[in-house]
């Protein structure tokens, strides 16, 4: 049996539902152990986080990944049971099999390879593993990149493992992520009867023409390859029921993706400057969820590109598309990030799945990157 | 003890919720009987309804009211129990004191006398009641007025007992109502992910510069005396509370409280017209409650404001104000409306209560309407 199949189908019958790592990392933590990997586990509060690390000094190169799942969702649902990975006609299904214990089973597989074959490479290889990257990741690598801020651990490349190719493996080169900031919007009114509109303040009429003009407004036309700065509101709420009633607040709920033009102060001013000028009685709470980041061309990404091609069978699309990622709390340590991972067409849905030809090329794709990246000390040399 | 004092809490003591009458109208029924009314009791449904009358032909005044009541929320939020009607310091409490048992207490103590004093009035004295005013009115009196419309029952004046009073006992004579027409718009969209705003259609953002528009759009100055055309938006709703999702439908309800310059069919009309020119993917459903109605300068006007004035001290406001009564039902039979009734401050709200001074007035002032409007037949004549 493959190393790499196996390795994925004992982290799949795991169920590290988001917190709970389930025994996933310390299955990890042995075998890089055993491999002659330093492990530092780094538990905070409910979430398991790891860092393991194999030769020493600049440069370090991070595989950055997460061991937690979402919820499967109804388990009758699906074709054969989420935990209980199986193969059919060569595709393995199984919560996670995709995003991601196929990528944490390739950095393990890939790491025992390279330093079995360059015990004497170049630098620092390491893994960061988190069982929080599904949730609020309030104790994930937000919180051990902040450890790594105040101790001086320093990463120069990090590779995420995320599922980014679209239609075969390593047909996308993630080479940047959008900025990610949320608001909850409260308009305040008076509440009152709809007989009788002089004695209320309708904060829905407060604010309608705010948020038209809040979703009209254009950002900025993109940067380099990211697609344009874009506002979207998921949520909005206000109403007592009753068909009669004029409410006493509204509350809308949007989310900015933004590119490297804004960063989440600048935003944060622009809109609340928008609000103002319409006069509204409002409160407003921002989350920040990540600065964007984004990586130029450089060794990091022309190695990436030619070992993709490789595999692939033409230059991938090198984008900065997509949701968010844990990059970007390496991105701010001073790191130059890049995402590669599986086919993520079935990512959490039902009867998520990989196949299993590409599951068996990633640890080879993974090794290539680490071979050109940190080479042996005397080839370096 | 006084009649209407004692009538108004053995109503008060059957527990009338909507549509509910709880005995309130065979009560009611008995009395008018005894003093010479044919009474017509007409069940509709779950509803009841009472039509009594004394005399026979032109001019037919009928006096409108209704028996039920609103619940009473949390009796132990009351002081004393809602339907245990109580007087503290010259004040009646209890569910419906002022909302309407009080006036249907004071029509039939007005009508026993003026037909025990006037045996030979001009034209018909009516009496109208419903269990259904405060519930969604459908087999209330839009059915008995639907029914009078088929077999030509015709009333030329109508009298609302409903609370119109503000301060004082007489102080606010209503001459006429808005209309009322409420709607629910549905906007499609395509739900996404807020990472992916290309591959949705955020209804919200579609919807929100028509909203815009709407709510900023001015109908009307004001009609006589009736207040401008407002059109207010009750609830708004889209999006699955998730942050990162955008919503595939957006939902708004507004109503709009409207003066005789327009009508359902414009108003629904000019509103198609203003979704259809912003382009959205809408559906909308209409609820006409009932057209505005207008009782011009005339002889019910005049006689009301005389009698109002003796009992206020000065002349009424003539108001075409606040919410919807059963008068919409009425009007429409070409009958002049105008309502008049008691001090309107408590109704629906907990400890609702009624000054026991004004309805011991209240039947004399019914009473002194009735003998203007149908003289004795010797002194019309
Ligand atoms: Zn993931
Ligand atoms: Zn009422």
């Amino acid at each position: 049996m493959s190393d790499v199949l196996d390795l994925t189908r004992e982290l799949i019958s795991r169920k590290s539902v988001t917190p709970d790592d389930a025994g996933c990392q310390p299955l990890v933590a042995a075998r890089l152990e055993a491999a002659g990997f330093a492990v530092e586990p780094m538990r905070f509060g409910q979430v398991d986080n790891l860092w393991a690390t194999h030769g020493q000094g600049a440069p370090v190169l991070a595989l950055l990944g997460h061991t937690d799942v979402v919820p499967s969702g109804p388990s009758e649902a699906w074709t054969s049971d989420p935990f209980a990975p199986e193969i059919r006609d060569g595709v393995l299904y199984g919560r996670g099999a995709a995003d991601m214990k196929s990528g944490v089973a390739a950095f393990v597989v890939a790491a025992e390879r390279f330093v079995a074959a360059h015990p004497g490479h170049a630098g620092t290889l390491a893994l960061l593993l988190t069982s929080d990257e599904e949730g609020d990741a309030i104790d994930g690598v937000r919180r051990v990149a902040a450890t790594f801020a105040e101790r001086g651990t320093r990463i120069d490349w990090c590779i995420t493992g995320e599922p980014s190719s679209t239609r075969t493996l390593g047909d996308l080169l993630r080479v940047g992520r959008r900025g990610s900031l949320s608001a909850t919007l409260t308009v305040r009114g008076v509440q009152g009867h709809v007989a009788y509109p002089d004695k209320a303040r309708n904060p829905i009429h407060d604010l309608a023409p705010a948020l038209a003009e809040l979703v009209a407004r254009h950002w900025d036309a993109g940067y380099e390859s990211f697609p344009p700065t874009s506002l979207q509101v998921s949520n909005i709420a206000a109403g007592t029921g009753a068909t009669n009633v004029i409410p006493g607040t509204a509350t809308v709920q949007f989310n900015l993706r933004y590119t490297p033009h804004w960063d989440a102060p600048a935003l944060e001013a622009e809109i609340g400057a928008l609000l103002d000028r319409h006069g509204l009685d409002y409160t407003i709470a921002w989350h920040r969820s990540g600065e964007p980041f984004y990586t130029p061309e450089g060794p990091l990404r022309a190695a990436a590109r030619e070992v993709m091609s490789r595999f692939a069978g033409a230059a991938p699309e090198e984008s900065t598309g997509g949701g968010t990622s844990d990059a970007r709390f390496i991105a701010p340590l001073g790191a130059q990030c890049i995402e590669i991972g599986p086919v993520n067409a079935s990512i959490h849905q039902i009867d998520e799945h990989v196949r299993v030809a590409d599951l068996e090329a990633l640890p080879q794709l993974y090794l290539q990157l680490l071979e050109r990246l940190l080479p042996d000390a005397k080839s370096a040399g």
